[in-house]
Order: C-alpha cells, then sequence, then structure tokens
C-alpha cells in the first residue's frame, strides 16, 4: 500500500539556498565582495517551520505591503535515521520524492531576517504525492516548472543543481543526524517572479506531477 | 499536577539572535558598515532544529577541530495558539519558563551558515522543569549565570534584552503562528566562552534553578 505523503513527510523541513549553477552565478559579483570575499563553500540551510506546511491545492496568503515569489522545488523525504552517511548510499536514505513549492519575501539582505521572509504561515506547499524512489532512478535529470495561470515562467533542470540529492544528504549528514520524515527543499532556480493575489500557481516536475496553489490577500487578523 | 517539561515543549525551538543590549553595542561598527549600513530592525531569528535537543545532565559533543560555545538563555514555552497577539496580551499565551543553554560553533559571517554552526545534535539542552507563569511574574528581572566547572565566567540580567518576552512574542506572532509548545529561546548575552572536553557547565536562572551539561569529545562516527 503506498505510503501517504502526508504520514511520511512530518519531520523538519530543511531549505536549501543557491543550488542551482545559474543562481549562484548571478550572485557572484556579490559574493566577491565585502564582507564575504569567496562564494559559500558549504550548503547554506534554512528552515520552513511548522506553521508554514501547506498541501495540494491550499492557498497562499501574500502579506499585505509586501512582494511574494513561488519557490519551486525538489523535495526529498528522509525514509532511515541518516548520521554520516556517504554520498555512494546517501540514496539508499530516501523514502521518495515529492514536489515543494516553497514561497518567500524577496530576501534583500542578511538583515532581512530569513525567518520572516520564509516562515510565514502556509509558506510551503507540498504534494500532490509522495513518490517512491524506485519511480524516480536518477534525480539529477528532472525538469523544474513553475506556471503562472497556466503560463510557464521558470523552468530549469536539477542537472543544474550545485550539489545534488545524494551530496547534499552526504554534506549535510556529516553534522547533524536527518530523522525518518525529514524533508530536503533543495532549492529553487534562479528568476523567481511575484504573484499576486487571485493567481494560480502550479509546479510541475518530470515524474511528480503538479502541485498547485492558489494565491489569496491577507486574510483579517484572526481573532 | 505539574506539566512535565518534555511533554509541553514538543514544538518548535525559535532560538532570537542579538538580544541584549551589551551584545548589539559590541556589534554595531560592524552594523553600520556596508553592506547593512544599520542594525537589524527586527528579531534576527533562527531554529534549533529537532535533532538538537537535549537535557539536563545531558552531553554535548564538542566536534573535532571546532570551538564549542555554551549559550546560556532564558527560555519560553508557549501554552495557547498565538497569531498577532498585542504586546500587553503575550504573556498570557506563555505555558511556563525554562532554562536554555544553547550551544553553538562560534559565527564569523553569513557565510558560516548558522545551520551549520547551531544545528548539531545535542546541541539545544532545556530544563530542570517548566515553571509556571505565577511563579515567574516578571521575566524581564531575572538573573543568568553561566558557570564553567563551578565557575562564574557570564553574568546578566534579563533586564538588558533587546526585546522582551512579551514584545517577542508580539513581533514573531504578527508573521507567524507560535503554536502550543513551541520554544521562544530569548537570546545569549555577550561574553560567550569556548568550553572543553571534560567540563561541567551549568546555567542558572532566578527562580528556573540550575541546568548541568558535561563536554565531551566528537564520538567515532556511528556505522
Amino acid at each position: 500500500m503506498p505510503r501517504s505523503l502526508y504520514d511520511t513527510a512530518h519531520g523538519t523541513l530543511f531549505g536549501i539556498a543557491l543550488n542551482y549553477q545559474g543562481l549562484l552565478a548571478q550572485r557572484l559579483p556579490e559574493f566577491n565582495a565585502a564582507p564575504y570575499k569567496e562564494p559559500p563553500v558549504k550548503p547554506v540551510l534554512f528552515i520552513k517551520t511548522p506553521n508554514t506546511r501547506n498541501q495540494h491545492d491550499g492557498t497562499v496568503e501574500r502579506p499585505t505591503g509586501e512582494r511574494l515569489q513561488p519557490g519551486p522545488a525538489l523535495a526529498v523525504v528522509i525514509g532511515k535515521r541518516a548520521s554520516r552517511v556517504s554520498e555512494a548510499q546517501a540514496l539508499e536514505y530516501v523514502a521518495g520524492y515529492t514536489i515543494a513549492n516553497e514561497f518567500s519575501l524577496p530576501e534583500d539582505s542578511y538583515y532581512r531576517p530569513a525567518v520572516k521572509a520564509k516562515c510565514r504561515d502556509g509558506f510551503c506547499a507540498l504534494g500532490p504525492v509522495l513518490v517512491p524512489t524506485q519511480d524516480i532512478p536518477n534525480p539529477q535529470t528532472l525538469t523544474l516548472k513553475l506556471l503562472v495561470n497556466g503560463e510557464v515562467v521558470q523552468e530549469n533542470t536539477t542537472a543544474n543543481q550545485v550539489r545534488g540529492v545524494a551530496k547534499l544528504i552526504a554534506e549535510l549528514s556529516e553534522f547533524m543526524t536527518l530523522d525518518v520524515g525529514d524533508v530536503l527543499i533543495t532549492g529553487t532556480p534562479e528568476g523567481r517572479v511575484d504573484v499576486q493575489p487571485g493567481d494560480r500557481v502550479d509546479v510541475e516536475i518530470t515524474g511528480l506531477g503538479r502541485l498547485t496553489n492558489h494565491i489569496v490577500s491577507e486574510q483579517e487578523p484572526r481573532p
């Protein structure tokens, strides 16, 4: 019997920033300037907190006075506790794959706190289903598309990832234990776009189907 | 019957950076330089992932070749779902208080990824007990002490927090829902010290008791 996505992917949602070659290339001038002087040498991680969890067909609120950007990404669900695993064995620790739409406010600098930009309620849709690893023999050959109101506005391939799935699992599990149900959101390619209330947003990834969300205005403060 | 800390504080662990006046003052020259030009205007948040959870009397591994620093902090456990609550009402959403020791590798820059510095296994001890709010009528008058092998090496007071507990809850719940069991780690004061394998580390906070941890060498890779 297939496992449900929501039963399986119950753990921590780890985001990986700057994981597409094109995006990294765009930012190189800024990294080579002060104070960094060089691009990051290790994966830059962030967390999507549990309040960000959302699903296929769910609504996403655009905060009043802010810009909202979808983030199409391949999501990897961990199936076996992983501590210091090698890149060669890493894919054995994967339960399956699904689509993530990792919503964000645009981030201009470190001092636009990432948590505030990335952890609004409903800002991480996952779905529609968990696809087992045997159906995705090579996760580095998948096409990602972002569609807004049916029109393709972003398209890329996981072949362009700076670090592929196996390398990410190896590098992360070197310093922290990945647990069953944890989810790696393996990065959004360059070319993020703004979306508006009323827009329908779809992410399609080869073999994983289509994840749909609906953008709405920020709701009135709850009492 | 008193609720157990570990039954109650089961949610997301939110860390707040730069929340002591002395620490912020130390960093001002760096914030006023490029690329930031000004100090952060909103709380700078980070997440301690579930693999960091640790407890009273637990061991903490110093990663090989790295410096390890304890982080004494007042921890606030949320008792009622909080979305856009006012500062005046914020303390009504608190279940109680406990001590956090928020361990970290020293962070020199943004490109020393925060997750890697702060989210190693066992890097967030909480305890020893949950103290209900009625026993801590004013959380902004508590003395924090860090002791290494019985000697006080850091001492400060929550009166020096940039944002007190009520203000933090109000500012955070403005953009994300805080859930029952979430924990706010309200910041470590200036003066972090290095600790070594063999050290005993205690954090004491007025009215909350003493949280003890033992530093050990990094263990061999698990098979």
